[in-house]
């Protein structure tokens, strides 16, 4: 039965059930994290043979196609078997990719850094004012971070479970002090969600009123499917060559969460003209990135489809805690009608949607329990949950029995949280 | 004889005797270059071990004072084993010490923008009209494109032997547009000359009209000795505390010239006040640098002795190649008058001063004869040698009887630009 549907007397015997559920559990004193989408130990067991891909017999017998000018400076977009991997990996051509170091998110902030001091290819977004982004969501919190840093408006926008609402968009960049706009367009984070081959088109033709106006188009869970049925998504740099537009949007990807989120290897996609622009504070910036790792991913993956394998060894290991997590919560909260969540078909999240007005307490009782989750809020610009119902679920870090116990917590505190806003509380 | 001493006929015939040599050699057709300070191959063979320093066994066993968390997310400011051997290196704390990627200079573009962006300490450099830097010359032609990528004004300090001339600097910084200077106090590239403890102490004692004034203390060759009697840099930050001036100073290394190139590890050291202020960029800007390759050179050099150690198995290779290029100046150009170098104790270079107003020909010249020189001007901001005189030779790249041969070219080249010169031509 919902608790919409409780007496008053039923919802104070349920809160008395549920805190005494509550007090047990917190007793156990555990804790957990669900906070963060961290691989877990056994997802990077499967990526031990990468620390063995390359020895000093590679340079020794100084053979193959590769060179002792991996070793030093120089090669600046990175090694050209890493380029073929991502290029095929992202379907567009090695010259319009460029391989970088170890974090995606360090070449979104760069690129953005880039925009403001020197502009996207034009006047520097510095010199023009406040200036806006757009930040469908819930979203990731590190995007909104670098917006937010600078000093721009982060202005949310309505995701509808295949993407951004275009409407709203459409409107929005009527402003020209609108510069870009953030998507996760696989596997979005928190929501799971896919752009459809609909959302993508209107993205690709859209005609923002900034000419400047970029989009980072992150595309971190490339292939992080969890089912058979995985998501498709449509290659953006086909659509745009349509409209001419290929110049607005700027890929990002990385092996963060393929090979070692600590130790991967990231990549910018871009066509010709951005990918000129980039280049030439590159190379101020820095005389090359680590090639060595670069050809070391090449050895190990040897290409995309060593990829797509390795990441079949990943689906083994996080579909069982994805399931655990929703079936806990079918069980644990499904007759009561007090919360919705996500069962995306890959990625990193499930996206849990409280009693509008609960989320923080939850977020506190959890605590308090001895379960860490991700701060309430984190998904919204500045912080703020209009609504302050989402909470972002990380499954993949811990082990299941710890996922299924944190769950159980959970499933009680956001029901005890409803019960308590029912009661006026 | 010095050629001032020639007659024009002397001259003339020498001029014949020159050219008929230099074309000899041109026929040769030589293909070498002296021009960028690049590690030998026979260099990078001596570090060949750091890559099987780290293999699957190592997270196998998972055993040691390690932990996994080295291949996963966190860790902003590097991991602890690595940080100890850099502030054991810079004499430095290791709180005062951030670990980072493979490249300093990457460190120091994003120092200069985040100073251009949100202040060293205070108001955004952006937000401050034009600022000037100072740029002690001949210098590193990477400083400079930095500041000239920002658009500032690049003033050039005269080096004196021992360091920047002081009497220039303590007027130029009463101007408070400018904002920082570049050093790099051992081994300066080019000169090779060491700052001496006199400069060091008047450089803490600075008291600059800009109260947000910043250098870019580039510890690069910090110990890459050529010989047994190697210059020692007194510690900046010990002189600096006396006057309380440590928020002035940054100070940035790599092993980029002990390790690998392009998959060596770098490093921030700086005071506690700067460490807070780059952190909180640094929260936004990544995740984490790659700890794997920080642990790798962990493994491989244990401490900072086992840095020393190794350094010692560079300068086996590196001292006779500079040997050589002396040797050859002495024979090749000694008598003539028309050109200086100097016998570094360390670092990457030999700076050579031909007759003013030739540095220019000579470098046309040993180009067309087969050897390619570091543009000439790239010492110097903005690329032009007011004096067109300096030309930095890099002999630590090609083996040794390549560079006697580029050396011999070069030798008569400077001397048939200077008789070409002396004749008025």
């Amino acid at each position: 039965m919902k608790y919409s549907e409780y007496s008053k007397e039923q919802l104070l015997e349920e809160k008395k059930k549920l805190e005494s559920q509550y007090n047990r559990i917190k007793a156990k004193g555990l804790k957990l994290d669900m906070s963060r989408g961290k691989p877990g130990t056994d997802q990077l067991a499967v990526s031990n043979g990468l620390l063995d891909a390359i020895t000093s017999k590679d340079w020794d017998n100084n053979a193959g196609d590769h060179s002792l000018e991996y070793l030093n400076y120089g090669l600046l977009t990175g090694i050209k078997e890493c380029k073929r991997i991502f290029a095929d990996l992202l379907k567009v051509q090695t010259d319009n990719v460029i391989v970088c170091g170890n974090s995606s998110l360090n070449l979104m902030f760069d690129y953005i850094t880039q925009c403001m001091m020197t502009g996207s290819d034009g006047i520097p977004w510095k010199d023009q004012g406040k200036i806006k982004f757009l930040c469908p969501c819930p979203g990731y919190d590190r995007h909104f971070a670098i917006a937010e840093y600078y000093g721009m408006e982060l202005i949310p926008v309505r995701l509808t479970g295949h993407g951004p609402d275009m409407d709203q968009v459409e409107a929005l960049i009527k402003d020209p002090s609108v510069k870009g706009m953030f998507c996760v367009p696989k596997y979005s984070n928190p929501t799971g969600e896919t752009y459809s081959p609909e959302t993508v088109e209107r993205i690709a033709a859209m005609t923002p009123a900034a000419p400047d106006f970029r989009i980072i188009w992150d595309n971190a869970y490339i292939i992080h499917d969890l089912t058979e049925k995985c998501d498709e998504l449509v290659n953006i740099f086909d659509v745009l060559k349509k409209y001419g537009n290929e110049d607005m949007v700027i890929e990002f990807s990385s092996t963060s969460k393929i090979s070692f989120p600590g130790a991967g290897v990231a990549v910018i996609a871009a066509s010709d003209r951005n990918i000129e622009i980039i280049k030439k504070r590159l190379s101020v910036q820095t005389i090359g990135y680590d090639k060595v790792n670069q050809y070391r991913h090449v050895k190990f993956y040897k290409d995309v489809d060593g990829i797509k394998r390795h990441m079949k060894l990943h689906r083994k290991i996080l579909a069982p805690k994805f399931k655990a997590v929703i079936d806990e919560f079918e069980n644990g909260l499904g007759e009561y009608g007090v919360a919705e969540w996500t069962k995306p078909n890959g990625g990193y999240f499930i996206s849990l949607n409280v009693m509008p007005g609960t989320a923080k307490r939850v977020y506190t009782l959890c605590k308090d329990g001895g379960v860490t989750l991700t701060q309430v809020g984190a998904t919204f610009p500045y912080g703020i949950d209009p609504e302050d119902k989402n909470i972002r679920i990380a499954p993949s870090y811990p082990p299941v029995d710890e996922l299924l116990a944190a769950t159980r917590l959970l499933c009680i505190c956001v029901r005890l949280a409803a019960v308590e806003k029912l009661l006026g509380e």
